[in-house]
């Protein structure tokens, strides 16, 4: 039985969530309005910085020599800042214990793909620009950014660059084409998301390329060489085969991979840790997790 | 790459590890030679004792008020022993913080289908006319005991059973019909294990019946209502996509579920935590998942 706290955001989320079935723009507007409504951990610091020409948000979550979380936030490819998801990336950072940072990367329907994946990569190559050691660095991202971190995690390896210590995927949306079985079967169950909305900003970003290109869809991606990967999906979510995809495809690549499937949690529950134990004690399982892939290989 | 202390496991086993292939009295003896390498906490006291009139084997790896592990041996329906197993099983006891009790469930071919679920159900059952809360006893098990495991769960809640707190399967063996794709793709990749062997000794076990009933192959029973479940699977196994499937069917019908994936690892790796550090690892990390779903619900 979901608790008070679920069910009244999702009546929230149903009552009126943020609108993608259309224009954009609005979108963005609608997706700032929540997020304006999340809290941020006030004894943190949030500063702009530039990392290899992105601007980007920077905060004081971790020991200034830790390392770094780079945050790419969701939002479909074509909304969402660093300022709005503020709350959960401090939250990321403190439980990794690790300063973060969250680009804010170029957004569709101005800037299509590979925009944002060429935006992601020049800010991990910052890092290591200003000596951030690789395998200090965790690359994490929700929604969208989930699937975003699993194409830069491919591109990086691609490019033969040093990989981070790990990827932490959020209700990763890392198939464009939204070909999975949870499309429907979650469909009535998800107060977030539906798949005409998705497709529709899906096509923004992609403006006539292949959605099923290994850096715009990586559940086509060769995954083999990736750092180990944590991925959290709730379970009345149409991105439960996404995440489930993202592991077996990694599985079979011998990826060190840990799948965790949340009951009754809604898309990116973990922005709601404030209100939902799940959403807290998801969080804290991830620091775990992170935590122990820090510093390695 | 490997580790030397897995490239030596790997090349003993292909040297000679357990023969399924035909005889399972020979199997029997195979696997007991292998078992009796393995060595088992001497700091721990490993006794006899009658559970709803099933031989068990206690162990003494948590306080005795503390709840219980129910752990159920691998051995491909045919072969394992509690005595056997009893170094794995202590270790897991100990992680979860619990006193282990392991069935000696009777095997195949001179037991077929149902009898393995019977028994450990009516160890389970015995447990609680003992006083054990059902939010403190965990079930575990290995490969053909990690089915087992998904199969005695399912059978409990179709029978209006209090439900244990968490599940904890080891490379399980949920899919008798051996019709998952890693059945080929990881078939050079794994030492232990060979479908042809597993289709026999399923055949054994089967004795005729339909190996597709959902209490024999779990990847094919509704898992709804479930306690929350621990998977962990090498990704060099054959039954790498039983864990994946079992993960995948869980999270579906709204089960708590934490797959874990670990690269280059083969079948029931924590077996040999005395030697790999992964295995080590799985273990510790099963401690920390199985204690946080003690006493809840």
């Amino acid at each position: 039985m979901a608790s008070e706290a679920l069910q009244e955001i999702i009546a929230g989320m149903r009552a009126g969530g943020p609108d993608f079935s259309g224009d954009p723009i609005k979108a963005r507007g609608d997706l700032e309005e929540l997020l304006a409504t999340m809290p941020a951990d006030p004894a943190l610091t949030y500063s702009q910085v530039d990392l290899g020409g992105v601007p980007t948000l920077a905060i004081d979550s971790g020991p200034a020599n830790a390392g770094a979380l780079l945050y790419l936030h969701g939002g479909a490819y074509v909304a969402g800042s660093p300022q709005g998801y503020r709350g959960l990336v401090a939250e990321i950072g403190k439980v990794a214990g690790l300063p973060a940072f969250a680009p804010d990367y170029r957004l569709a329907p101005e800037h299509v793909f590979p925009a944002a994946v060429e935006d992601a990569v020049a800010v991990y190559r910052a890092l290591l620009a200003k000596g951030v050691p690789a395998n200090r660095i965790v690359i994490a991202g929700d929604s969208a950014g989930g699937g975003l971190t699993l194409a830069v995690l491919v591109k990086l390896r691609q490019e033969g660059d040093q990989l981070p210590a790990a990827g932490y995927l959020l209700s990763p949306w890392a198939d464009l084409g939204c070909t999975v079985a949870s499309m429907e079967s979650k469909a009535a169950a998800d107060p977030s998301l539906d798949p005409p909305s998705l497709k529709a900003m899906a096509a923004l970003y992609l403006a006539g390329q292949d959605g099923a290109h290994p850096l715009a869809s990586p559940v086509n991606a060769d995954l083999t060489g990736l750092p180990p990967l944590l991925v959290q999906v709730g379970s009345s979510e149409i991105l439960l085969d996404d995440a489930l995809v993202v592991a077996a495809r990694a599985g079979a690549a011998e990826v060190h991979v840990q799948l965790e499937v949340w009951p009754e949690m809604i898309h990116v529950f973990q922005s709601f840790h404030f209100l939902l134990e799940e959403g807290r004690a998801a969080l804290d399982g991830a620091g775990a997790f992170l935590r122990a892939q820090l510093g390695k290989g």
